[in-house]
Formats: C-alpha cells, sequence, structure tokens
C-alpha cells in the first residue's frame, strides 16, 4: 500500500509491504500551501508515480483532508481510535485503478470550546503498540504542540498549545527579534539562557509579562543577547508544561530529534518523566487504519 | 517652556506658560524610527523652529533618550520619584541659547529579571495630583502595558505586559489571523466575543493554549469570524489582568480613549474597579520635572 503524509508545508509518502515495513520513501516539501489549482492529483504523480503502477490501495493523512486541501473529511469527536477514524476515511476519486481514501482530523471540547488536529491522530495510532495497553500521555512539540491522553487504543482527548508559532512570530516580527542574532547563530538551546526561561516560567507574573524578560535582560547586560532565542524558548516551552502540569504520569515524546530532546530536558527539570518515542510514526499509523479495508 | 514626548513612532510637543498650562500642540508622525544619521536637531528644527525663538527652556522625555535615540539617559532605579529622576536629567547639546534635557527611563526588579519603561514614567508623574497622597496603582496599557505602583508621589516599582504587540504580532502574522476579517471589519470589542475571551482567560490551560480557540471556534462555527479579533483581544487582556489580580486596589487607567473603555470593561468584567484618568499627561509630568531646574 502507499502511505501518504501531506500537510501543509511538506509531502511525505512511503511503499508499505503487508507487515507495514517501508519499501520506499518519497519526502518533498511540495505541502498543500504550494498546490495551486486543486493539482493535488499531478502533484500526487509527480512524487510517486512509479508506485501508482504497482500498488492499489492509498491512504492519505495531514491537511490534505481539511478545506484547504482536496477534500475536506470532516473532523471525528473524541474519544476516538482506529475503529472510529477507519469509518470516518473518506473515498477519493481519482484516475486510477486502486482505491484511496482520505483520514479524517479528530476533534474534541473543554470549556465549551473546540480543539482540533489534523495528521496527529495518525502519528499517535502508529505508536499505540509501543505505548502498551494503558495508554498514557502523548506530547507531539512543534508549531502546534499536542497534548494527548490515550487509553484502551483511543484518543480520550488532547490539547493545542502554539508554543512552536509564538517563538516564530515573536522572534521573526516583534520587538523581541530585534536583540537576538540572526536564526543559526544562536547559543545552543541547552544551555543556561534556555533553563533560565523554563525558570522563569514557574514564577507569577504571567507570560505576556515574562515576555518582555527577553528584552530587558539583554538590554541590561544580564544575558548575552546570543542566548535570547534560547531564553525565550525556555519561557514558551515552561508555560505550555506549566500548563500541562495537571495530566499525571510521564509524557511520550514524539517529534524532530532536536525538539524531542529539548522537551525531554525541560520535563526533567520540572520534574516529570520524559518518554521519547520514535520520531515519525505516520506510515505505522496509515498500515494500522488500512486494515480491513 | 517645550515639552516634548518623542516615542518610537510619533513626535508629541507642547509650548507651555509658567503654570503648565498647554499653549500650543504640535504633534506628527516623526518618530525616532523615522530619523536617518541622528538628524534629530533638524526634525526639531522643523516640528517646532517658531517656539525655540522665543522659548529657552525644553524637556524631552521617550525613547529619544534610548541608545537608538538622540543620546542615552541611562535608566534610574525604582523607587524613584520627581526629585531621582530631575537628578538624572541628561543636558543636552543644542545650536540654541536656551537650555535642554534629557529625561532617563526608569528600572525595577522582580524575581531577578529587569524590567524597564522609558516615557511612561512622565505620563506617571503628570498624574500624580489626581492620584493624592497614597498613591495607588497606574496600568498604561498599549503595545507594551506598564503597571505601575505609585506610593507617596514615587513610583515604587512595575511590570510590563506584552500585550498589544502579542496581539498586533499573532493577528498579523500567526495563522489566528487566517480566519480573521482585515482590520477596520471586526465586530466592535465590547460585544459578546470579547466577553468570552476574557472568560476563557479565567480557566485554566494557560495562554499558549487557549490562543489556538481563537482559530477553532472560528473553524467549527463557534464564534463568527468577524468576532475572532475581539476574542483574542479579550483573551490577552484577560490573562494580563489575571497575571495582575494580586496587585490590590483600584486601577488608574492612561491611554486612547479606545483601549481605556475596553480595560475598563475587562476589569469590570473582573470584579475590579477601574479609574480612568485623563488621557496624556505627558505635558504636565514634564511641567512637574521643570520646576526648579
Amino acid at each position: 500500500m502507499i502511505a501518504v503524509d501531506w500537510g501543509t508545508s511538506s509531502f511525505r509518502a512511503y511503499r508499505l509491504d503487508g507487515h507495514g515495513t517501508i519499501l520506499d520513501t518519497s519526502v518533498s516539501p511540495r505541502g498543500i500551501l504550494t498546490v495551486t489549482d486543486g493539482r493535488f492529483a499531478d502533484v500526487l504523480r509527480q512524487e510517486i508515480g512509479p508506485w501508482l503502477e504497482v500498488e492499489r490501495r492509498m491512504l492519505l493523512s495531514g491537511m490534505i483532508g481539511s478545506r484547504q486541501g482536496w477534500r475536506e473529511a470532516p473532523y471525528v469527536a473524541c474519544p476516538a481510535g482506529g475503529a472510529e477514524i477507519r469509518q470516518a476515511l473518506i473515498p477519493l476519486e481519482l484516475d486510477w485503478p486502486g482505491k484511496a481514501w482520505l483520514a479524517p482530523g479528530l476533534s474534541c471540547r473543554s470549556d465549551g470550546v473546540p480543539d482540533l488536529m489534523r495528521g496527529e491522530e495518525v502519528q499517535i495510532l502508529g505508536a499505540l503498540g509501543e505505548l502498551g495497553e494503558d495508554g498514557g500521555l502523548i506530547c507531539l512539540p512543534g508549531t502546534h504542540s499536542k497534548w494527548a491522553r490515550v487509553a484502551r487504543g483511543r484518543i480520550m482527548g488532547f490539547e493545542t498549545h502554539m508554543t512552536g508559532e509564538s517563538f516564530a512570530v515573536l522572534r521573526q516580527h516583534s520587538i523581541l527579534g530585534r536583540l537576538m542574532p540572526p536564526a543559526g547563530q544562536e547559543q545552543d538551546p541547552e544551555d543556561r539562557a534556555f533553563a533560565q526561561g523554563l525558570a522563569r516560567a514557574k514564577t507569577g507574573g504571567g507570560l505576556l509579562h515574562h515576555l518582555f524578560g527577553a528584552r530587558s535582560l539583554g538590554l541590561m547586560g544580564d544575558l548575552p543577547v546570543a542566548g535570547l532565542p534560547a531564553y525565550l524558548s525556555g519561557l514558551l516551552i515552561g508555560h505550555e508544561l506549566a500548563a500541562t502540569a495537571a495530566i499525571p504520569g510521564p509524557v511520550h515524546l514524539i517529534g524532530s530529534e532536536a525538539l524531542t530532546e529539548r522537551y525531554s530536558k525541560a520535563l526533567t527539570l520540572s520534574g516529570r518523566i520524559a518518554k521519547p518515542m520514535a520520531p515519525d510514526r505516520a506510515a505505522a499509523g496509515l498500515h494500522f487504519l488500512s486494515q480491513g479495508l
């Protein structure tokens, strides 16, 4: 089968055998935002044309199933596991002798406010085996960090934290970026400034107040300006961790090596247990979903 | 005398008589960021040349006294009142028969982190008379909101909240802005969405999580997209108020009419007492500082 994880800014496809073993991989920066006039079928052929000659089943997840994607696959309400998500797969019409489906995203509500994910649920399904029967807490750090509670193979609920995107817009577009070195020239985030930001997040005053410290500490010479990006990162991740501190148990991390390392350090410094997992679970999750189709 | 409040994005000057009564006003968008090659003296002559012919004393406050301004007037540590600030005035050399001084900014520390203001301290000095002997709590809402505690004519300490700037960068540069109507076409901030954002800020989950609601509520049709800017504004102001809730007493507000109205509503909805003050106190503050020079 073909498993496609097609997000906003990247395209990742896997050719899998019947056991879910990856036979071939195709990765490109052709996320859905780069596709004009709805020419998703053309891009698919350009990226994995030869696979389409030999395979007859394809499952796609991520923003490709959103309103901005190929076709909308409506959100499924939590609690939801493989069965609920499989039932909500949307068949995709394609000039191809095989069968293709779009995976839906998930929704949940807390305090009357909806939360949404699209793509991460497949990563979580791919990690279920490693989690065990009892499930647990999974964090997928990133632009929009997702914190999901899993029990008996189902995602019970989750929350999104705009940590990575807040870091990016504050650094690139707010006054905080003016003192900072250009991206790539900052100090290692594992340094003292990152820990200082984390520690600051544990004190009172609120995030909007703490943010200004990423300027004033530099202006007053308390922190070298090369450490200001790490300090800001520590502040934001620290606030994310403080807001999720009430959720008990070890935190299973799925993400890039750099992000997983940073969150592991932050969790450990907060007295919590970090359990890094293998980074990319989309292929495994889509293979799991394809069972019985 | 001439009182000049010269900030990052605007220039405001006042000609005052001996009692501090405003005889003439000059306002322009020539903030220090628009001045190239340090040509501050030229801009000053272009804006208030005729006043320089007749007046012989001038006091300038705001970012004009920063490292990016005409000359740096170092920060004075709190507690500081008229006496401490007056002592730290920096004489400004100018091809002019009169005398000119730059006002310093203020600094303070909490939890080992410095905080800074430059310009707002003059507004606060200008409001001292209205506050009375006991002083009180003053909030100057804006791009960087300042909350200052005043006692016996001195600013004891303060904190900055990056509320306005966070709103601007999230709206203009994050995914939250994509669903929102163009600036100017949003609903009145006094509406239901603003109150909903304020209420959400009182629940747990943290600001980084709450921010995502300004997208998901729109995507799921829970909130009309025209109300999303007001919701985001309510969220951010609500978090600012939650972080300052431990500071007792009524909150005296100095700011534009629109901001003062919005903060008054937010404070009242939070069960606190809002005391709007007259909006622009720079002239009064600089006149007060000029006494005895």
